[in-house]
């Protein structure tokens, strides 16, 4: 199997985006990471979810995560408003790593090794020069493990 | 709202179970990472699908992933094969983290603390000594999302 048998459509954002509408396209697709995308549409990061959290947290509580114990609820209902006038630029991690890209008749094999070693839950996938979606891992282990089990080695 | 809002249920595995068929569970679920628990069914670990991955490599490939572009497309269709007569014990990973835990009654405010710091898809939700389900990052995003924008600051 090659990765083109399993790619996900997906919400691309901009690096200029809104920030809360490209987490809110992010949350409705239920997808373990964000793709930001450069104006021809190729990627330039995928942020994971878990970090991205991290954005809607006070700067003190992302210091000192025990502090979040004493915040008023009213204030834990207000999360977004962090986000009010950010765009996606600011939703890049500082220490983020390069995106997981492969080439759409790359095998699961290749796919798999591309996310293994950069620990990504998203790699993007290019056709020429085209990002055409997404594998998750959790697809590529579904993929993986459909062949027959149990089988005498050749 | 609180992390009992946000908790789904998932399959936990045991840490002598069977390597294959846990995979299998968290390939159906969708999930973003497996639960191992203890014999108390209290979590152990949380390994998030993109480390899964890496066990179902070749070691050469492992250490060397350019090598994946060489392997023939019937091993390829054979990754799984690795796993036999392996126990989930075998599926953790060296360095693993201890697991995200949070309680049930935890704000999302400090799940998503507790989450971003490990940088964990997932975070064990327990009521008492008993773990009650999983909270993943974007059911938590989404839950952060769902209050109205742009309220003026109180």
């Amino acid at each position: 199997m090659r990765a083109d048998g399993l790619v996900e459509r997906l919400p691309v954002v901009g690096i200029d985006a809104d920030a809360r509408e490209a987490l809110n396209l992010l949350a409705g697709s239920r997808l373990p990471g964000l793709v930001i995308a450069d104006a021809a549409g190729r990627p330039l990061w995928i942020v994971p979810a878990s970090q991205l959290l991290r954005f809607l947290l006070p700067c003190y509580v992302q210091d000192a995560p025990s502090l979040a114990r004493v915040l008023p609820e009213s204030m834990c209902d207000r999360m977004a408003d962090r986000l009010r006038g950010k765009t996606v630029r600011a939703l890049i991690p500082d220490n983020a790593a390069r995106p997981a890209v492969v080439r759409h008749d790359d095998t699961i094999v290749e796919v798999a090794a591309v996310m293994s070693r950069l620990h990504c839950p998203l790699a993007a996938v290019m056709r020429d020069d085209a990002m055409i979606g997404v594998i998750t891992a959790s697809r590529l282990l579904q993929a993986a493990l459909a062949s027959p089990p149990d089988q005498p080695e050749p």
